[in-house]
């Protein structure tokens, strides 16, 4: 089916940062909406040149744009390679293909293999719509999906992004399924498996909705921006690193389905398994150990929840040839005193540099997760990793290790401190009883985290201390007295995040 | 839980119409976005004095906002009703509670009567996203509502919008599952039933996305746009009227769902049941015909289909105790010569005054759905309702009868002629095998329908008919000579819309 030929505009960006959809807007009262018949939700073809975009129609009434102007979102604009003012075309996107199976899939006829390919493919073109992408969820998870389905999910998403490879034959990683607050054990385990002769390039991200990710923490110590050569140079000399993944295009489209994902807040467990799965293979581990904390404000909320999900993972690690072990853990509580990027960095050194005050959970969990790598990669025996590990970090050698990379990936930083901080106190005497990590990683963005590096919230309390009235419970810091203000409002309306009951 | 206090922000009317979903804009570098932390997908409560809504956030970069201002699409200033550079604040939106329940009914916990009724409620709101929406279809359609789940989301759509009530113990109504150009019956059947002492008070929709709606037609013949009050007088003295039904909020819940499940293309069967029959009680009728065209371009594409989705219209009508008989007929073609407003009314007053030239396809359709609610209301003995409307019909009496609705509405009018027309001819001999519904919809839309009244498509041709070369297949009208250009574009790409078969 041929189009009309379609009339002329002018691109316009307006800054406008609607995540991963592309929207574009134009006048109602346009020649070009006028004669396409263009409604709402009306899905659009963009022209430039060669470059297209399909992209969701938002009609507009007055005098932001005018009528021979289209106004583009930035994830349009990029996807067309715009200059301002460029011409482009407008018209009824012709029907996505993959749509049909994605519908399909609804009434209940599986995805194979081709038709994940080409969903996966068409999502990470920009040419689903947000509802489009609910929709493949939502219907992914109402009749979940097959082992099968998960493999070729995980294919399709390991193959339409990047990949990397390492002359080595075993490649180390870890994942933390997340959900808790601190818990930076990254650096440490990698220093240790390093160390201890594994090759371990990990890659990290940033933040999205908490108030630190391992890169964020990561950069107050050394540079983490580092393109895919600088990478190699880093691993090839350190065996390691720890950087930012950003500048590597690795299953793109796990991004974008989180990003929908979280919005619903809909758990879909088939692809949560490819999504962790796919970056993994993509960045070309032989050897994963995943952090699984479980806890009723955690990710993972029942241990039922987290044998299910273990299940999965192992069965599809499996029948991509990637040995997993995954660790369970305490999900209650924050793991770690510092709850922000530098804050969390100073907890990350104390325990490198076996400081007598460093926080043992971080240190245990660290030294657990290592061990898990270092038996499965046959560098210690069975039960003997964690000691192999402890013996490391205790003599050093991991501190040193540490050093050696962050000099390797730029030159090593002081974490900044806060020039704003103030205490929070216990109200009532007490033991606490639960913490809500939620609320917790709320307060620390409000008082600045992540974009404050130095900002966040210092723990001082753990679940069963007792307390007395005018015990500090925490330390908040933040780099402007607004925001340690607008903190504090939070914090004094939510006393209850931290739960104190009375013997 | 309690939030901080938020910032004031001025608010902007952007002019931009999201549809139904609340949309607020802030700049990235607001105090307000740094200190909520507010990232993509953020769902932001805004306040106005007493007023809330919960709009979805963009992000905007640059300058089409200043630091302080909340730019709002429609819908979010529509609800907050606000003025330009009123004060507003915007904080996180605490959890939408119907959301858990729409989350646990995808992984199959059945909806109850309560929570039917706190989504819709929530939906009519603005509290939903669109993604929710969609997620609440797509689970709803994956596991499909039970007939107890249908009948408490129509309750639940009934409740949520206004209901009209009326001094008869019978009010006839009727519905088109629609899907074909054309087939403009309601006028014929509302005056051949109110002639013949039924209770009539239709309200009808304008087009969305097709080239003209009831109402777009009858306002080329009288006003439709009739407050309540009016609506009432004209029913009190004539029986019926032929009005927009826009401006009372019946079942506001279905505009919404049906805007997000067109734009999926997805069918959920029971919540379509629900939209139809919602409309319908609160609406007030008491017994209702449903036109159901059979096609493979039209809404409904199997006998297979049209038998499932008429048992479940007669299961849950049942339980409300409204009568209903759907009337399946061919839904292959276009019915009616006419698409677009003025030449489908030229169609309609062409039956009522009984000229030879009449369609007889249009003629035939009125009858046959005129006849079964004169046979459901009693009226006429079973297998006599069809004569008794032809009688009606043949005399002039329903003619007269329009003219009187006409009259009460406000004064009957001459649909417009288009000033600029051009016959689309066969390019080969042979017999037109098939047509394509939604392609010609388009061409009329294309042509200008159905904003330009006088604009659309006459059709010449019937599936069967023998045409030679030349032949005139259809004629186009449009209102300015460059539209008439644009849609001959597309109809010289799409010869095949009309399928042509060598003998």
């Amino acid at each position: 089916m041929t189009e009309a030929p379609s009339h002329g505009l002018k691109a316009r960006r307006l800054g406008i940062d609607t995540h991963a959809e592309p929207v574009v807007f134009l006048r109602k009262d346009s020649p070009v909406s006028r004669s396409e018949g263009f409604s709402p939700h009306s899905r659009i073809l963009l022209s430039a040149g060669a470059r297209q975009a399909i992209a969701t129609l938002y009609q507009v009434e007055n005098g932001i744009l005018a009528r021979d102007e289209a106004g583009l979102s930035n994830a349009a604009w990029h996807l067309l390679g715009l200059n301002e003012g460029d011409c482009i075309k407008a018209r009824h996107a012709p029907p996505v293909a993959s749509l049909s199976a994605m519908r399909g899939r609804i009434y209940g006829k599986a995805f194979d293999e081709t038709t994940l390919h080409e969903i996966v493919s068409d999502i990470v073109a920009g040419r689903y719509s947000d509802i489009e992408i609910a929709c493949f969820l939502t219907a992914s998870a109402a009749r979940p999906l097959s082992h099968a389905e998960i493999c070729a999910l995980t294919r399709a998403m390991v193959n339409t992004g990047d990949r990397l490879s390492w002359k080595a034959p075993l490649v180390a990683d870890k994942h933390s399924v997340g959900g808790l607050p601190g818990n930076r054990t990254t650096p440490i385990v990698v220093s240790i498996c390093a160390e201890l002769g594994l090759v371990m390039p990990k890659t990290s991200s940033r933040a999205i909705t908490s108030p630190a990710g391992t890169a964020d923490m990561m950069e107050t110590l050394a540079p983490v921006a580092l393109g895919e050569d600088q990478i190699r140079a880093v691993v090839a000399q350190e065996g390691a690193c720890i950087v930012w993944g950003g500048g590597i295009d690795i299953s793109p489209a796990d991004d974008i389905l989180i990003g929908i994902e979280r919005a619903l807040d809909i758990d879909c467990e088939g692809q949560m398994i490819a999504s962790v799965l796919s970056k993994k293979i993509a960045a070309g581990a032989t050897h994963l150990v995943v952090d699984m904390p479980i806890g009723a404000t955690a990710k993972v909320r029942t241990p039922a929840a987290a044998r299910a999900l273990s299940a999965g993972l192992e069965g599809v690690a499996k029948s991509f040839g990637l040995q997993i072990r995954v660790v369970p853990g305490e999900g209650t509580q924050p793991i770690g005193r510092g709850i922000g990027p530098a804050l969390e960095a100073r907890d990350v050194l104390s325990v490198l540099q076996g400081d007598k005050t460093a926080p043992q959970d971080l240190r245990f969990r660290a030294l657990e997760l290592a061990g898990a790598l270092l038996e499965m990669s046959g560098k210690a025996g069975v039960g003997m990793g964690i000691t192999m590990a402890t013996t490391v970090l205790d003599n050093g050698q991991a501190w040193r290790k540490f050093q050696r990379i962050c000099e390797a990936q730029g030159g090593m930083r002081t974490p900044p401190l806060a020039g704003f901080r103030k205490d929070l106190t216990a109200t009532a005497e007490g033991i606490v009883t639960t913490m809500d990590n939620r609320r917790i990683a709320r307060l620390a963005k409000l008082a600045g985290a992540p974009e404050d590096r130095a900002a966040g919230i210092e723990m001082h309390i753990r679940i069963g201390d007792a307390v007395a009235r005018g015990t500090p419970i925490c330390t908040l810091h933040a780099e402007s007295a607004g925001e340690l203000a607008y903190a504090l409002a939070y914090a004094d309306a939510n006393a209850d995040m931290f739960r104190i009951t009375q013997p």
